[in-house]
This record gives C-alpha cells, sequence and structure tokens, in this order.
C-alpha cells in the first residue's frame, strides 16, 4: 500500500498554478485536482498506485538504442524481477500463491505502458495469455503440473494461436491434432506453409513449451480447434525439440523487446493429457466428450477466455494516450513561438486556438476512455472472479471490449502522434518518448483482434439484437419502419419514441446550440445514430433473408463499411454513458463546472465528427449544426486555463514521464531568453532593429 | 538513359491478368498500364527512370537492425558512392560539372525514397540544403571556394538554421554574427542556451562545415539573419574546432541513418567573406549594404531558396505512399481470410467493401497528387532555371508548395499506416518494409515547415488576395457581401457568380448524384468552398482593422483553425485541377474511363470529407448528401477490377518494392493449402466437420 495524500498535494500545487497573462479568462471555477486524480484511478486505485511506484523502478524502462538481441533479454530478465516480486500473481488461484483478482490483475497490467510497453506486452504474452491458456483452457491437473512453472517463468511459453494464413479467423486453422490411440498420444502437425504458427510472442527465442492452437482430430472426425500444452524447446540448450523448427520475426515497427517468431510442427507426439481439456475431452480409446454441444459455441467459449487481452489493452492505450498529452500540453504551456501581442514576448503555443484544437479534444477523449475503461474492467471482473458468470453477461462484456478496444488504440495512435506533430522535431526524438510509445502501441490496433473485424463483430451482435426485437415482423412491416427510419423516427418502441419527438423538433425550432447542451436530448441523438444506422442495415439485409448465401453475402458486404460505422457510434455511446455518469456524480461545483466543459467538449466533437450524419438525417439543423463548431472554439477558450489541472490528474511524477521536454528544461530556457533580451536592452549596448532603423525614412 | 518499352510490357501482362471471378465487373474497360505509367512519370521520364535504377542497386537499401553508429555510418558511405557516380550533380552549376536541372535534380532525389529514406534525407541535407545555401545565398567566389567540395562530399556540411528555441519563427533565432572591422571578421555567438542550433542533419557527427543563420550585427544595427559558412570540426580527427560545441540528438523516430545534432558557438571567428552575401553585404568597414531595401523581404528571399526542400518532399511522399498502397493492394488481391460465397474458398480481402474503403480512396489521392506534384515540379522549374523567374511565379511557387506539401507529407503517414494495418501483423514486421517508411516519413510533417504553419502561410496569402480584391470596398460593403456569403452567394465577380446561381440550384431540386458528376459543377464546388471561407475569415478580420494590434491578433487566432481548414480546401482544389488536367488529356478511352472513375473517388472522397460544410452552408442538400457515400461505394465496386492495374502504372520492380508479402508468397501459400485440402478430399481421408457429423441428428 502506498499512501498518496502528501504526493498527491505536492504535485497539485504547481500544476494548479495560475493561467498565464494570455488566457482570456478570469475569476474561473477551479478543478479539484486530487478528486479528479481519484476518479481517474477508478475502482482499483491502491493497486494502480502500487503499480505506478513499480513502473518508476529505471530497470523496468525502456531504453533506446539497444540491439535487438539486447531489447529482448532486457526484457526477459525484467519479467524474471517482476516474477521474483511477485507483480504477476493477481491473476491466479489461491491455492498456487495468487491473488483470484482478475480486474486487480488487468488495472496493475495496465501501468506498465509508462515503463516500457516492450514489458507489458511479453509479460502479457506470458502471464495473461501463455499462462491464461492452461488456467482458463485447462483443468486441475493441468494447473497442478504446467502453471507454476508458467507463473514463475521457469518455463517462458509462446501463446500458438495464429497462422501466416490465418490471424483474425482463428476457426480455420490448419495445424492438426490427430489423436493416436495406440500410444495415447496427440500428433501435432503443420500441413502446409500458410499453417505455420506466426507472430508470436516469446516464441523466436525464449519459450521452452507453447499452447497450440490445433484442430483436434479423433476417429476421424475434426471436432474443431483445441489447445495443447506442448514443450518446443530443450531449456538447457535452447534448441528446438525434434519435429519443431521456426524462424524469427524479426525487426518489428516497435516492441522489440518481444521475440516474435514462426513455429511449425513435423507429427510432433504429446501426451493425450496434454489436451486443455476444460472444453473437451479425449478418452483413452479416442472418444471425444464436451459439455458443451454445438461446436459453434464452444468454439467460441474457448475463445471468450481471450478477452483480458483486449480489456488490457483499452486500460494501456488510455494511460499511454494521457501520457502522450502530458508531454505535448507541458511542453505547449511553455513553448513559446512567433510574436504576442504583448511586446517582448513570444506566444505560449497553448495560448494558439490551432494548438488548442489539435490537442484538447483528444484530452476529452481520453477522459472518458478512463471512465468507460472503469466500465469494463467491472464487467470483465464480474465474469472473470465468477461472481456474476453469466452466458448473457460473458457476452455483453465480449461486445463491450470489442467495441471499447478498436476506439481506445486507434486513439492512442492519432493522439501519440499528434503530440509528437505539436512538439515538433523535439517530439521526433525518441528521449522525448512519444515516437517510441507510438511505435510500440502501433500494433496494439490489429493484435488481440483486428479493429476492424472486432467492430464487425460488435455490428453483427446490434443486429443480433435489432432482429431479435422484430421477430415475428413482416418484410412489410419492416420496409415500411425503415423507410420511417429515414425519415427521422426513432425504432425502439419502449422509451426512444419520445426522444425521436425530441429529435424531429430539435431540427425544426430555433438555431442555438443550448437544446444540445443537454444531457437527454444528447443521449437521445448519439443513442438515435446508433438505432437509425442499424435499423437501415438491418431492413436491407431482411430483403435477402430468402436469398442464395452468395447473394446473402454480397448484400451484407455492400453494408459492412456502414455497419463498422454503426458499432463504432455504439462504442461511443458507452464512452458517453460512463462520461457522463462519471460527470453526474460530481459534487464539487468548481470541478463540476470544468468537467462539464471536458464532457461537453468530448460530446460536440462526436457532433462535429458526424454532423454530415445529423444534417442528412435531419436529426441537427444546418444552422444549428453551424454553431457546433463555434461552441466548440468556445469551449477550449474556457478550458485552456484548467489544462495543467485536467493532466495534473493523470497524476504522472517525473519518473513516468522521462521527456526532458515535459520536464521544465523548456521553460527555463524560455526565462533564460528573454532575461537575456530584458539585459541587453537595459543595457542599452542591445542593436538597433534594421526595421526601427529604416521606418522614419519612409513615414 | 534506360530503354523501357519491353520492361514496360513485361511488366503489365500479370498485372493486367482478368479480375478474379469473385469480382462484380464484366467486359469492363481496359486501362492502358505502360501510357498511365508515362503519365505518371510525368515532365522528367528518363531521369526518374535512372533514378530508379539507381534505387533498386541494393548497396543503397535500407537494412533493418543495424546499430545507431553503423546506420549513420551506412547513409555516408551511399552518399560517397552516389557523388562519385555524379548523382548529385544535377542542380550545381554547368561549370563546376553539374547539368543546372533544378526540376530533374528533384525529379531524381525524390525516388531514392524506395531505396532508404536516410540516404534520401542526408543527401538532402548536404546538396539540397547545405550546398544549396552556399548555391543560392552565396556569390562567385563562394562557389568557387565551398561550392566544389561541399558537391564531392569532401566537406560534409550542415545547414544550421534551426534552434532549440526557434523553429517556425526563424526570423527570431538568437545566434548572432557581430562584425569586427579591426579584423575584417564576423564574431558567431551562441547567447543563451535555447539559441543552440538544434536537429541538424550531419550535425552529430559527419559534419565538418556548416551554413549558419545568424543576426548579421554591424555598426550597432541588427540587419537580420543572414548565412555564414563556418567550419565546425577538424576533418582529420573529426573533433570540433575551437570555441564550438555540441550534442547529439540521439535515436529518433526514424532516419536513423541521418546523424542529427546540436552546435554551439563561444564567439568563434570567420573571415568577413564567409558571409554568403548574395542578398546582403558588409563592406570591410562595417557599411552594410543590400539590392533589397526591405529587411522583411529580403528575409523572405533569402528563405525562398528553401522551397526546394518543400517540392521534394511532396514528391518524395507521393512515391511513398505509391509504393505502400503497392505493397498493401498487391497483399490484399492474394490474401484470403473467412469463407466465401464460394465453397472451400475463402474470401480476397480486396472483395471486401471495408477493405476497399481503407484503401482505394487513398490511391485516387495518390493520383492526384503524382499530376499536382508534375504542376508544382514544373513551377519550381521555371523559377530556378531563371526561365521565369519574377516575384510573382516566386510567390505563387512558395504558396502551391506549402499547400501541397502539408497535404501530401500527412497523405503519405496517414496511407502508410492505412496500408500496415490493412495488412495486419504482417505489416508490423520491419521485412515488409510499411513501418519503416512510416517512422522514417513522420518528421517530413514538421521539417522544412511546420505542416500546420505551412498552411496558415497559405491562409494568409489566401487573405491577402481577398483584401486585394476588396480594396476600398467600405465596412458596409463587406459586411453586406459576408452576409451574402454565408446565404450561399460566391465573391468573385468575375466568373464564379454563375457558378454560384448552379450551387444554389444544386441544394434546391432533384436529389440524384448525376448533377456532382460534372467536372465544372466540381470545380465550382470546390472553388466557392474556398472562396466561402476565406471571405467569412476576411470579413471578421475586416471588422477589428482599426482595433487595437491585441484585439486584431485575437480576432485572428479565433479564425485560426477555419483559416487553416481554408488552405487545405485550397490545396485540394489544386489537386483535383491537376488531376482532370491530366485525364482530359488522356484519348484511349478504356484508359480515360477507368480514370475517370478513380478521378470521380476522389473528388467524391472530397465531397464525402467535407458533406457537413456544403450541408450547413446549402451547396448540396441533404438528400444528394446521402447519395455520396453510396456512389463512392458504386465507385469502389467499378475500380475493383482494375486495382491491380493501377498500382502497376506506378512501375514499381521487385527491387523497389522488397516486401515478402507483396513478391507473390502469399498467393502461393493460399495455392498451397487449397490444393492440401483439395487432395484431401480427393483422397478420402478428410476428416469429417463435426458439425456436419451433427446436423442430421437436429435437423
Amino acid at each position: 500500500m502506498v499512501d498518496t495524500a502528501p504526493r498527491t498535494s505536492e504535485r497539485t500545487v504547481p500544476a494548479s498554478a495560475p493561467a498565464p497573462a494570455s488566457a482570456p479568462q478570469k475569476a474561473a471555477p477551479k478543478l479539484d485536482v486530487a478528486l479528479v486524480e481519484r476518479m481517474l484511478r477508478g475502482s482499483y486505485p491502491e493497486i494502480r498506485l502500487e503499480a505506478r511506484e513499480v513502473a518508476k523502478d529505471p530497470q523496468f524502462h525502456k531504453v533506446d538504442g539497444l540491439s535487438l538481441d539486447e531489447q529482448r533479454e532486457r526484457a526477459l530478465a525484467q519479467m524474471k524481477v517482476q516474477a521474483e516480486q511477485g507483480f504477476q500473481l493477481r491473476a491466479f488461484p489461491k491455492r498456487l500463491g495468487g491473488h483470484e483478482d482478475p480486474g486487480g490483475n488487468i488495472a496493475a497490467f495496465e501501468e506498465l505502458v509508462t515503463a516500457d510497453p516492450s514489458l507489458q506486452i511479453k509479460g502479457g504474452v506470458q502471464w495473461g495469455l501463455f499462462a491464461a491458456a492452461i488456467l482458463h483452457l485447462g483443468t486441475a491437473p493441468h494447473h497442478d503440473t504446467f502453471l507454476p512453472d508458467a507463473i514463475s517463468l521457469k518455463v517462458p511459453g509462446a501463446f500458438a494461436m495464429t497462422e501466416t494464413g490465418h490471424g483474425s479467423d482463428v476457426a480455420s486453422i490448419g495445424t492438426t491434432a490427430t489423436y493416436d490411440p495406440a500410444t495415447e498420444e496427440f500428433v501435432i502437425n503443420t500441413p502446409f506453409r500458410a499453417a505455420w504458427k506466426d507472430y508470436l510472442g516469446n516464441a523466436a527465442k525464449h519459450a521452452t513449451a507453447a499452447t497450440v492452437f490445433a484442430q483436434l482430430i479423433t476417429d476421424g472426425v475434426n471436432h474443431g480447434v483445441h489447445c495443447f500444452y506442448v514443450p518446443i524447446r530443450d531449456a538447457a540448450t535452447g534448441e528446438f525439440l525434434p519435429g519443431i523448427g521456426g524462424e524469427d520475426d524479426g525487426h518489428k515497427g516497435g516492441l522489440n523487446g518481444v521475440d516474435n517468431g514462426r513455429l511449425h510442427f513435423d507429427n510432433v507426439r504429446v501426451p493425450r493429457t496434454n489436451l486443455l481439456n476444460r472444453y473437451g475431452d479425449v478418452a483413452p480409446d479416442g472418444t471425444y466428450t464436451s459439455s458443451i454441444d454445438s461446436p459453434g459455441r464452444r468454439f467460441f467459449t474457448m475463445l471468450g477466455t481471450l478477452v483480458q487481452g483486449r480489456v488490457s489493452l483499452d486500460g494501456a492505450s488510455t494511460v499511454a494516450s494521457a501520457l502522450g498529452l502530458f508531454i505535448a500540453l507541458t511542453y505547449a504551456s511553455q513553448r513559446r513561438q512567433f510574436a504576442s501581442a504583448t511586446p517582448g514576448q513570444e506566444q505560449v503555443l497553448l495560448d494558439y486556438q490551432r494548438h488548442q484544437r489539435r490537442l484538447l479534444p483528444r484530452l476529452a477523449q481520453t477522459y472518458a476512455q478512463y471512465f468507460s475503461h472503469d466500465v469494463l474492467l467491472n464487467a470483465f471482473d464480474d465474469v472473470f472472479s465468477g461472481r456474476a458468470d453469466t452466458d448473457e453477461n460473458r457476452q455483453n462484456l465480449e461486445t463491450l471490449a470489442a467495441a471499447l478496444k478498436p476506439l481506445s488504440t486507434w486513439h492512442a495512435l492519432d493522439t501519440l502522434q499528434e503530440a509528437r506533430e505539436a512538439t515538433g522535431g523535439s517530439g521526433f526524438l525518441a528521449e522525448n518518448r512519444l515516437v517510441g510509445l507510438r511505435a510500440d502501441l502501433d500494433v496494439y490496433v490489429t493484435f488481440e483482434g483486428d479493429n476492424n473485424v472486432l467492430l464487425q463483430l460488435v455490428g453483427k451482435r446490434l443486429l443480433q439484437d435489432f432482429a431479435a426485437r422484430f421477430k415475428g415482423a413482416s418484410g412489410v412491416d419492416l420496409a415500411r419502419f425503415a423507410a420511417g427510419q429515414v425519415a427521422g423516427r426513432a425504432f425502439n418502441e419502449g422509451g426512444i419514441r419520445r426522444v425521436g419527438q425530441n429529435l424531429s423538433d430539435l431540427a425544426g425550432v430555433g438555431h442555438g446550440i443550448e437544446a444540445l447542451k443537454d444531457h437527454e436530448t444528447q443521449r437521445a441523438l448519439l443513442q438515435d445514430r446508433v438505432d437509425t444506422m442499424v435499423a437501415a442495415i438491418g431492413a436491407e439485409l431482411n430483403k435477402v433473408r430468402r436469398a442464395t448465401p452468395a447473394e446473402q453475402a454480397a448484400a451484407f458486404n455492400a453494408h459492412q463499411d456502414e455497419l463498422i460505422e454503426a458499432s463504432r457510434a455504439w462504442g461511443e455511446l458507452q464512452q458517453w454513458q460512463a462520461f457522463t455518469s462519471a460527470l453526474e456524480g460530481v459534487t464539487d461545483a468548481g470541478t463540476r463546472e470544468v468537467l462539464s466543459w471536458l464532457h461537453s467538449l468530448f460530446t460536440f466533437s462526436l457532433f462535429e465528427k458526424h454532423l454530415a450524419w445529423y444534417l442528412t438525417h435531419g436529426r441537427i439543423s444546418a444552422r444549428r449544426g453551424q454553431a457546433v463548431s463555434a461552441y466548440i472554439n468556445r469551449l477550449l477558450e474556457r478550458l485552456r486555463p484548467h489544462t495543467l489541472d485536467l493532466i495534473a490528474a493523470f497524476g504522472f511524477e517525473p519518473e513516468h514521464v522521462r521527456a526532458p521536454i515535459a520536464s521544465g528544461a523548456e521553460g527555463l530556457r524560455q526565462d533564460e531568453a528573454m532575461a537575456y533580451a530584458a539585459n541587453l536592452r537595459a543595457s542599452g549596448e542591445a542593436p538597433i532593429d534594421e526595421k526601427k532603423l529604416k521606418k522614419p525614412k519612409h513615414s
């Protein structure tokens, strides 16, 4: 446990220094930084603070300029230290020394991103994938046999699911595990090049075992993808075991502390009991049994255990976005460029409207993500702690994770890039960390579920819900209904219709922005957009429900882009709801006012982004639409004096930031330069500006 | 000279292979790949082909996994080879062995991006900045004394303009060059830390001299920024000369073959004649003279010589975007994922609507850039060859470069990132080049003029032109005019008014997309948007033209974001015009039809991107607005079968591509996997799918 009170207040003081003279506000409300800091820590405040302390330790920090080998060895050495410190134990069973705290485990893991994303992901592969597969897909004997060494890192492991030929479509992988009753063994085999396992963390070098996903074949029947525990390297020599081969994936765009590689299997035999048999088992005589009758549902149940990767990436991306904004906004508050209206003083970057436009909406988005991530993390813990592990909760969790992970991982890349550009050439230097963080997080948008594929999953769920709601309705009803949609009515009979009325009103009367400020109206606009998009697609698909599979596939494909857009809108709605709930719980008046501006900035940025949709669908009038951008500019002005408080609430300490441009050095340099100029003027020895010299001649 | 006929036709054959069965078109027109390839080579076809041959040479290719030192030494060694081969001579005077072909020099330079951007930029620093400063800012004696060694690389040089404290605002740099008539020397001095020169290519290690920008002070008067030739290192030992110090900028986000560093000067003395004195000189007695009376105009004239950097980045970014698309689209045409409507066959990525949406509009944008870049390059050559070197041409060139460079450099990052995501985990591997290209090009968006600052320059020019047009108009006129703007009328009395009428008609009658397909209507919509935005801002600024400087600055700042948006719109219009002109010159019917779809995709993507503006300003009706996205989807379907032809026309050969995923290996892997499955089925030994086994039970 860490006592944080003094630390927090110390940090609060400089961060809440009065706004510079150039800021337009006066007598503005005051954000309670310590309060907001607690809000952002969410449901796992102590664990996050502990993990932040760990992340301050220099031995865990990324070092630029190491060779590929050095980076990999450093990451492994860091993991060994973590294993000794017991950092990884939270997720595991108490009888094996763990804490059985799945949510807390994720929270701690997320905070490591400020130290080194390679460490985070290499640890994620070991404990969140390899060991987690043994835990979630295996049974007690596997926990006893394999889990202790996976937890302690005595056995570094790879999670061998993806193949060169199949990434997103796991069900179609080519690796086979054929049962041989004569020897009571499974024969793991790679039938062709596309079935090589690929992009596997730890596989290029460190893994001595792997959890290998393969098509389970017994008695001439393929029971679909199952997971097997397969030793792959001699721990002493580091050489592959007989029948196993592989390749190094080599340099990557980032995360080079993780040794990704390829594996292939030439009829490698493992004991029958190496099948991780929680959801499907093979008896010694070859008989297959499963507690889940439907092969499809069994497959998705097994894959469902992977959701924790998505949950943790949502959190880690949000922390990384916050760090990027902390660096860029700190610099922007000190860096001056071009003359200001004040003689002898150049203008602070953060006072430029464009600079505010570039960074503050991303700050608002990051806040929204902190709150929506906490909702996701709680949903995850409800299921994985067993406290509320129902089918429905699992499905809802998976849908929420599949919506939020794409939004937050893309946001991280976008934000880190904007931060890098907003800090100019200095932002391109590795020492200022933005380029490294961006490079490391790049792959977050395609691993643990490609973002576009995940959003399509969300879209299918939205369509399912739509179909369920309209079960029994005739094609004519649906067509009439869909036509109504376009004209502007919402479909949910329960409560949205009333709101739908409000929405038509919105377009009709008045042109001010006031009507859009009400939370219920905001919610209705966001919800209605999701509903309308899904209904329109659903109605189109319904038209071909009796067509050939090829025609149905073509119709689905013709709406794929819209469906993904609808899923994104649904994810944005979840973020908005979480931010709104968090805001509504704030009682401190000053904090509430500043956060409500930030909330408005988030909401109106969504309206601005999707304004064409709102206009073409008659939900927002053209005149009101024109006012949206102007209102955003007003919000930027209001938020400007509170920017440093808002980033102080992220709670980063210098050991987390480690970027020279965000250290205060820029402010000192500016002060020194201004003092130099002032002294020179005072000395009377300052050269005269040629421009001033010539003026008298011409005027 | 290279004879290209056989090479081109060889390449054309596989690229124009019939579209896969899954593509929806039949009897489609045919693109003449060789013809389009010639179009894309623009005004310097032979030089581009020669440079492409050079870029095929493995000794110039980027190698992943080298240490920082090794990368830097490799880039220097590559430059030495280029210098021996005379690759760099085109820009220089004939009397020094050059070709006096400024446009051709840039064209060749741009093509190097496929080999290694570090080589390109390190060469750009040496020959395009350091030597070019001597050439353009110096006079004959400097050309005789300093230029030969700069050209031959005997003297590697740095271009010491940017300081830690001043990047975009060059006029405010702190380094001083004070003339001492007693010794007839300039004293170069760094007065404070913020005035250290920073981010200078070649400065960390290789440069033995630098062209140093400093405030020229003589007789107690500061005549503003001038450039000085300053030796900085002992060529034999590599040590700094007395009074000079520096630091290594260390690792960067990319371009690590370029050794960026910092320099500072402690009263370093250079002879009076080391002032590069083309635009300003100091006599032995200290008297300052200049051919340009106004210090402001003199400064901008000197800086104007830097435009070639911006021109070349526009071209290099376009080539890099094309390469990224070549890799991603080749892969997308071979890679299969998830079952297709054809049994036993998975669907090719490029047949997914979403995948087309992600890549094809970027292909259209890249084509537009090829054509607009050629316009820019010709404008550059007109001025720098001396053929049409007028003030007006220089200003137009600078404005065009300042508009196109931001658009194309951002486009390159966006495209390379989308290409990397569209190729999944394989896109993250360095071997497939997308991450490396993106990392190297990252800094293009902030160097040689920060993109946002450049767009603001364009905006000021647009406002100037606006003001000139309305010179003498009263405030009341302007206010009335601006109000009219918002209601939908365009301001140019000459010819746009008629179009303005058309535009209001557009919003009023009919809902189809047909009206938007006409080139004149498209031009009017794009032009009117620029004019309306500029007029609205101009009218707002006009209101405060008699206010205090502080109020004027505040008003300008309140419209900064809109102004930058207007500049971007102007840049897009230039790209559109170039693409349209190129298209209108095509006589081959099939080529014209396919390119016209691509042109439509480019244009309608602009309409879609800015649809909210067109709707709120009454230029496009809501119903027609809804049709825009649907029409884009139709264009994607039409273009799908021509995608491979369109990328074949980029003319890349395997030695330029060098990405295993774009080598055809993916197609071979897919074929092997499908053949394996087919053989297994034929053998009768294929396991039965459990799903099929269970069906009879349930149905």
